[in-house]
């Protein structure tokens, strides 16, 4: 494959195509097949935006029938049939089942365009510049979603200071004895602490980016009570981690948390399309028309198959049980890992569909050996993390059982052959065995 | 049409629904049709988003067939067969015959996107914060394109203080007298003016939001040249007035200046899907891999949609004359109206196909009610400039001569009516008419 | 005179000692001496903090005086005799006569202070971030204060942005044919010139470390209605100008303006102790105690002799009558020279007893050159200016007429002799000569 | 006493005047006078800059010796007799024995002034903006200043966002159990943890304003060896406890550290006269000249006695050992009260002449109550922390001991009798009793 044009017109910024320098041509399911017919296993899942696969047929079908129909494609925010459909669906899947009450803002069809406007709109609420991210965020890197996202290679980027957030440590952070929230609290109570007071806190109840940690229920019911005790509205970004991936559609819905302030994009379209929405309780709703512009924010296509997605997965709890089933799958074969080379160090961590394999500190890039090992066995999987020290494992939702499972073996084998090659025996060599 | 799930669902931010308050479900070319089956002629064209109409009959076979054939629909920045087709195409069609070396970057799909893009590169190359942007500038809302828009509507929605940005006045907006270069290199050479030193000058070449404020080719060259002279890069952002909106495919192509960094989306892709791209002379390529991400920032159908745009409609020079001769329609008619209420104040400003009838600043909202009532007549028309005293027309640069001449009769209609009831009578009154 | 312990330990950063390399060891009233014995005649008047002139004798007299009683020295802000004093006689001195009414806020006692203790309580009154600095302005260099001014030798030193500020043309500086004012209010009233409505202005009447820029009464009128139009507070920093130095107490004496706050510091002790002051309108006085603070706001010496010298100085109109007289000694002598150089592009500037001599722009360095000269010949006299380019007189009000009359024909043979060097002849060849 | 004049006419801002509402007309060591010639003793030293006591007469014979020989009173930065004699002394009595290497800058004679230098010129040779700052730390409220300043009462009246600055929790912050530089380290390793690198840690040994918070010495050296791990300057600010107060002319001495940078004002004149000092190591001195000025730098009434005071005082280790009686006498007795009030909560921290009585955080207002009472009883006494739950003794380290033990009586018996009047009674009930 002549990737030439790529390394000769392309910016120095790309990244992926580093890690997979192949060229795709076509996509179905959890299949992608490059320019030569090879196929691979889709492990990534576009970074958490493929949730329902490549192409998912009940959503093409529709696509195609509607880019047919000539409906309209590009609409800004004036009123579609598309949107219409798209909202009323929203409402009827999503909202009315459980509870929820909260208006929806289109914003620019990118996650860190929707973090911008929620952002925007808890300052202009409260009326205060200061908020709180999180050690390990990842929240966007356009100006202002860029200063709460915690990773210097992208802060590093930006070409000025980043102002107007303060980090916190994150749930576990500071290690399993010290509650994190008791030290945020400890800096707000303190009038001499040196925090502003925050208009807002912006969290992940996963960090997909920041190395699959995983925030516990405790911490988030603290959390949210901490915003309502000192005035701060709590935004959940739910763009990596909702529309499913942790098990229900948001993250959040076993927790019982009510979030002021809600992103949604990646797997919201459910197609891949660009497409960022931001919940709000109506009470907060004091956008004066037009102040938050896009031009894409009426992507139709995107409202057509989103709809559709809701129809389909969503309505009943089937898919819910299938994604727990295949949830433990994954931990089970992580699992496995770890037990069988009890020395090295590993973990596992994660939630529902989103799990990582961690390296520890010392363990020189075995994360990135093992993904590019699993590439040349025929699995697309990224690491995660400040050092890539995490294998995230992000299969599409709908990826079938056994293709899972042969995912999963990919990964073993690859684990195994990367150890073998620094000289580390499993405890027990089998490929894609169980313990027990 | 019942829109009560906008007014109970969408937030106070939606915009253009207000204008338009009916409900679109289908167009064709520059043919809206709202569920009743009501057409309206589009002279607004997605903000300049659909240079090439709705649902283009070429891109779409294109964009059916790819999906048809499951085709990578979401790459971030991997490798895909429709990426790498792009790039040469936009090699092959725009950059070589014009003897343009730049290399791209695939930003997030928002115009606003490849703005942060450009803004982050620029301080990184120079080691500065400080950027040039003008009165009158639309940049984006995102935090760091926002600092370089100069409306407060959007401004003073950010919630935070918006930094690093000095306004320097636009071609024109000290009056016809004052050479604002002038000013400008004043501000430069002085140690003592206050300006830090820039790392850049943002700059459209028409401001299509600002109120379609034409800058001159002399104003223009003058700018390059202080930006050499006072080692600043020179961006332009062609993200509105790109793609062939002037009459060229770049807004800069026929005044010989060579800007740094280019910015395009809006009609990139030409079938409304969500694409940006910067353009960067390869020395200032100094990106570190994967520092600036975004999730969609490999929407596939956008890239392909957006080559066989440029295969169409730019490979020689036919098309560029047809915009010539309907940008000279829309001159003419536009001038005729000037013309015939010689004691209104108004007057007309654009380029090619960015057109605007600029009324007064005491004349009560006249551009606004010249867009309702055109609305009514079945034209979908926006107003544009600070306080939207500009009438903008802004139709596909495929619209046919003959919908065209209907647009623009619609408009006369308009104006007339709506003078007349406000008392002012035209010097001569005919629809359509030609002065002399 | 051994000056090598100030090269060994005495940072870089160190300025006037370059200029005057020799010890001083004692001065009364326009006289300095060095450690040789050596006099000097002094315009410089530690920048305008010496207007009473050095150890003036009858503050000398009370200062002693306190110090043998024990009186209080250091008193941060607690009621003392001296504080009393001064505050007693600063209401019946200046703002009884003159009418006005203002609250007295004891900053810490260097001007740079009382312009932060300015723009902060600006910023708490009008809820607002933007202040607007002119060019050439010279506000302090302490972070608040650095953002407002203006000379990049300065700025460039900040380590940091600085953010917060818009620089507007100052009197005069866009030609003779441009009223700035208008300018700065076309940017107020258009909603999209990118200017952040400011909370205040801030603006010396002359600026001193600019470069002698004198502002007119007509455009000080101006901008005093262009404050009260736009709901920005004026803020006038009287800091280097006031305390007499333009020929009445407050340099806005004579043009019917009413500053909002205004900033002294200075020549306000009278003896070069360190003081400042912020006067605010009663209803500014927003405050919460103790919210600006500052060790050295008791300076109690300094309130004993400025007490003093508004006793001594201020009661009846004697000195402003002599300083009258004064400053127009000082304005024929410097046109004098400008006449005698007819084709050298020399001009003057200035207002009272604070006079500039400007050299054209591509003079080399003509100014400094005067400067060195003079001090060869007993004068000390510094530039000012973006580029160094105006020689700054700046005596002592109380220079008697003699030693005034001395100091200018320094000046005069200074600039026949540097004249000289270049090769260039006076029309006239007289020092100390009267042009008719 | 009428106090009149200053509520009609100073500022809402003044402070201290409301918790001592008397006119204090003279002063003498520790014994402080009103105008009704009420003595009071002084346990509050001007908050630190009286550590040599009120009007010392070996200071005072050379201060009015200098005056009454018009020894140059205000120098800019220009070599004087009195500048050049403070630096050798400096030179002298403090670096040499030390074997301290550092390059002196005379900034504006404010606190606050040093400390927006030594940020300044941290950042400039770092490159970097960012710097750290501590939990309750205080360094002055002018911009770059306040920035690092954790009491909310300052930064809230900033009236803008203060930026560039990452609280770090202080020694102790976090419980004992949890070693807040190991948590420190954590952040700066970890690329993802949002902490910017900093350019620089700007730290007080002990906390002053902030509540008596006592560094370790553990600490402070685990501190210094971060800052060399991780290339941040370590900015020691000495300005309310060096001089001395903490037993030795550097809080640091003891310590083993080597500070990059120190700043010094409060006490250095010795007589309360604003003065202000850095230090930095002399390979830092990267300065431009002039880039930092400030009209006061040249206070040389300040360089008069600073050198007296260092000469009087710091030449032998006789001064050392009083003030370690001293502060022996003062721990006694605070450890007294604790002990007699065993249910009450109270503690006691400090280092030397700085020491304080810590009330618990449910005391309701029990430190303000007993220096109110103390007041009453002729002791003047502040208190400090961020909820003002820390009684500061802060007495002159040349106090008698029977002043001293006074002073500390009244202490006792307000502390009695504050408790009495809540119904507690002590333990042990006599006045100025000792246990054991």
């Amino acid at each position: 494959m002549d990737l030439n044009i790529f390394d000769r017109m392309e910016s120095e910024v790309r990244g992926y195509i580093r890690s997979f320098p192949v060229i795709f041509s076509k996509a179905q399911g959890s299949t992608l097949f490059d320019q030569t017919g090879r196929e691979y296993i889709d492990f990534f899942a576009g970074a958490g935006t493929l949730n329902y696969g490549h192409n998912n047929p009940k959503l093409k079908e529709k696509l195609i029938e509607y880019i047919h129909s000539d409906g309209v494609v590009h609409g800004l925010d004036m009123a579609t049939e598309a949107k219409k459909h798209f909202m009323e669906t929203f409402e009827r899947v999503l909202l009315k089942p459980r509870g929820m009450n909260y208006k929806l803002q289109f914003t620019g069809p990118t996650g860190t365009n929707a973090v911008e406007a929620a952002l925007k709109l808890a300052r202009l609420v409260k009326g205060r510049e200061n908020v709180v991210s999180f050690t390990h965020g990842f929240h966007g890197v356009s100006g202002g979603s860029l200063a709460t996202t915690a990773n210097s290679k992208f802060r590093d980027a930006a070409g000025v200071g980043l102002d107007n957030t303060t980090f916190i440590p994150y749930c576990g952070y500071m290690g399993d004895n010290i509650d994190t929230i008791e030290y945020f609290e400890r800096l707000l109570e303190d009038p001499s602490s040196g925090l502003d007071q925050p208009a807002a806190v912006i969290v992940e109840t996963v960090q997909g980016e920041g190395g699959v940690n995983v925030a516990t229920k405790r911490w988030l019911l603290s959390l949210e009570k901490l915003c309502r005790k000192y005035d701060m509205l709590l935004i959940v970004d739910d763009i990596q981690v909702g529309c499913g991936r942790t098990g229900s559609f948001f993250s959040f819905d076993k927790y019982g948390i009510s979030p002021d302030i809600v992103t949604l994009s990646k797997s919201l379209s459910g197609y891949g399309l660009p497409m960022s929405l931001v919940l709000m309780k109506p009470e907060l709703d004091i956008w004066a028309p037009g102040s938050h512009s896009g031009t894409f924010r009426g992507n139709n296509l995107a409202f057509v198959t989103a709809a559709e997605a809701l129809d389909t997965y969503w309505t009943n709890d089937q898919f819910e049980q299938e994604i727990a089933k295949k949830s433990e799958m994954i931990r089970k074969s992580l699992d496995n890992i770890v037990y069988n080379y009890p020395n090295e160090g590993l973990s596992v961590r994660g939630r529902g569909m989103i799990q990582g394999l961690v390296a520890p500190a010392d363990s020189d890039d075995l994360a990135n050996e093992i993904a590019h090992k699993a590439f040349e066995h025929g699995l697309v999987i990224e690491t995660s993390g400040a050092n890539d020290e995490v294998l995230k494992l992000l299969p599409a939702l709908t990826i079938s059982e056994e293709q899972l499972q042969k995912g999963l073996e990919i990964i073993e084998r690859s684990v195994a052959e990367v150890y073998k090659g620094r000289g580390v025996s499993a405890r027990v060599l089998k490929f894609g065995g169980k313990r027990g």
